[in-house]
């Protein structure tokens, strides 16, 4: 018998996670305020807890992961590397394709890796709240579960068409004690101006980040938490990668490519970042290392986007930063894969792009379901839409060493699965699932609204 | 760091299932067909194939699992054994609690563990496709899912209800190419009959039993697959058991009791027959051994029923078996628990009631739920309503525990997630979750109208 997963006891969990802003070749480009000047920790600090501030500015390369954390982390960590034996066959490729599978966490995604350092660190630091925004629901039931395990209550801001049309993420976060509001709310100065614009608002992404940051600004003892982008939450979710190194060391082998599913970063950044500390160090093995970011036609960040200073929310609330984008206000087609839906990327998965230490590729929408439907048929486990990317273009890889023979070891991270997708599922079944042609006009538009800098 | 999932590696899933049937102390009770003579295996091969019938009639201890089970059943198993610390901190217990994780298999519950080595069964004694019948959906999805992994097209009846109000699990069974029709149909005579009577019949299970069946015997080449009740679904449950106990000996425990939700008898007696095997061995370790089945108080079949031959669905399709029961047509009030809902129970759970060997509570719908959101909150997994049976029992011991000071070791089986059954958790999260009183006189009626023999 072949092995299919390949197991660590949770003595094996890491004891400190990867930080790759030690290992880069340039400083990392820092976020400006409105004035164009560097943003100062203390305007920061009205927002996040010192001990996550300083996990996002540290240089250093591996931070401690807290007990209490890894107590939590064990509940589901370490998760299966798992080989996809019967994909192979399907494929009939002389590849060997491994899986990370992250969707064995309570949340059924990697969101959590993030949500319960970020929990910790605010519970130290006194936080009597966390106030966050959720599209779809993968971040907020991540951190409603989070707060829940150390007794710290959640209040999240959930997109209003999203919070009508898809009860079931909303309901797991009550289940897990969260309170969840239909942004825009009459809470805030921002959710009653846009109320008082349109009453049936149906809310978006920015203005559920705008009505928490404001709340959080003006409610002492409140704290926000992100779930993607920002160099901590890619820190806490190098945990994948950190695992997974231990886990091919366990059978003997080393990927040769390595493909994650980009959006905000933190899918990628956690599953490739920590293989490329062992290049950094002069690994053999990683000589020939390529880690691939894999993203949407209709939301092409790295592929057709520009290196350059931009705000990290639609309206322009955030700081700049320096990332690849399509422009803050460009509007990508609504695809099912919401998590890859974002104009920009991590600054340090920019910065690791444009200095050609990483890869990126776009696939288009119907082939992603149709590489998550052979998985499932082959493997068992239904992906979720954005780990669909992730498959596809690691399918399309063990295509090609099946023309050329490459007996090549490809590993790409399952994020999460797809039982509150099942939907999108049923449009791909029906035939009713279309493409959408790359949005060349709407980025073109969208990039000339970017904020002059310098 | 105390330890919280006790893991086996593949090579440890078992090579035997358990027959409880070697060790019970009277030979069971055969099915008797409309005649009232014991059902003859000739019969019974027109809609099961040999290798899983001589499975159902075996007398022999331990059954070999084949090879291509275990190479299935290693996608997902060794199933987690956990720990559940967080949960006896809540409730200041000096009780050790434990269970047993089904919900990591693709579909979600214990179910794929009898489906897979049904399909295996039926493709090596020659059988082309596969029919069976659903509810909510957990056995379609399943049987599904082991269909593709062998290349056996499957069939599904799905009640019709349910086919258009809980559409995730009927896309689950697409995803993975099962073909889904809503029952009643008008391939049948049986549906055509019912729809003649009612063009909008909503479908009942008993219905769409009689569809699948009546289609198989009229289709060469075509078997019928059951998820439940029979003695060889009961058989390949036991893995769950059996991998307990490995887990439980690298720890040094031994369960002092053990909870399963009981419906039709394999979510409990895959848990807990394998330790009888123990207390029939003499093994000193099960001396004081108790395995409790868990049942609503709204469908109370062994602790309220009576132990009589009785149909095995609602019509009369089925031959006669001996076993717990409230009468074939009574009709359980519709709690959230849908597995749960069956007026009878397997024989092999039945007779071991019967002789004392296990035991049998019931348990009321409100406070299962207020069990499983305390379980979600303390250990993260947000549990099926069936689950949640089991959950409140094992709580209520633990609490029992609290007041004399006895440090048992529990365990109990969390058959499956409720990542399909959040509008449950939304009605009792919304106070609009009812108990049922107990169907007194509804028993009575339906008592009345069980079968002579004899």
């Amino acid at each position: 018998m072949s092995q299919t997963r390949v197991l660590l006891d949770e003595t094996e969990i890491p004891t400190h996670w990867y930080n790759v802003a030690a290992d880069l070749k340039n400083p990392p480009a820092p976020p400006l305020g409105p004035d164009g000047q560097p943003v100062t920790p203390d305007k920061m600090l009205a927002i996040f807890p010192g001990p996550v501030l300083e996990q996002e500015m540290s240089a250093e390369r591996w931070i401690p992961i807290p007990e209490e954390v890894r107590q939590v982390y064990a509940l589901w960590r370490p998760s299966p590397l798992c080989r996809a034996t019967r994909l192979e066959q399907v494929l009939g490729t002389p590849a060997k394709i491994f899986y990370k599978y992250e969707g064995v966490s309570p949340a059924g995604s990697h969101k959590p890796n993030s949500a319960v350092p970020q929990a910790w660190l605010n519970k130290i630091a006194g936080t009597k709240r966390l106030v966050t925004e959720t599209g779809a629901g993968q971040w907020g039931s991540s951190l409603s579960f989070a707060g829940q395990m150390f007794g710290l209550p959640v209040r999240v801001y959930m997109v209003k068409v999203s919070y009508e049309q898809k009860p079931y993420r909303r309901l797991m976060m009550q289940t897990w004690g969260g309170e969840v509001l239909a942004s825009p709310t009459n809470l805030t100065k921002s959710g009653r101006d846009a109320l008082a614009q349109d009453p049936n608002n149906p809310g978006s992404l920015g203005l559920a980040i705008s009505e928490a940051v404001e709340e959080v600004v003006n409610t002492p003892g409140s704290k926000y938490a992100l779930g993607s982008v920002l160099n901590h939450v890619i820190l806490h979710q190098t945990i994948i990668g950190l695992e997974a190194k231990k886990q091919f060391e366990k059978i003997g082998l080393y990927p040769d490519m390595i493909f994650a599913p980009c959006g905000g970063g933190s899918n990628f950044g956690g599953a490739a970042f920590p293989f490329l500390a062992d290049k950094a160090a002069g690994d053999k093995r990683a000589n020939n290392l390529r880690c691939v970011a894999v993203e949407p036609t209709s939301c092409p960040t790295l592929t057709k986007g520009v290196y350059a200073y931009d705000f990290g929310d639609a309206t322009g609330y955030t700081p700049l930063m320096k990332m690849y984008t399509l422009g803050h206000d460009f509007m990508p087609p609504g695809i099912h894969a919401g998590g890859l839906r974002y104009h920009g990327d991590s600054p340090l998965v920019s910065q690791l792009f444009n200095e050609k230490l990483i890869e990126a590729v776009a696939v288009p929408q119907v082939a992603t379901f149709e590489a998550g439907v052979m998985f499932a048929r082959a493997e068992g486990i239904i992906p979720a839409p954005e780990s669909c990317h992730g498959i596809r273009a690691c399918i399309d890889e063990a295509l090609r060493c099946k023309q050329t023979g490459e007996p090549k070891t490809l590993f790409f991270n399952l994020s999460g699965h797809g039982h509150f997708d099942m939907t999108a599922f049923e449009s791909y079944l029906g035939g009713k699932l279309t493409d959408f042609d790359y949005p060349a006009e709407a980025i073109q538009a969208s990039l000339e609204h970017l904020p002059k800098v310098g």
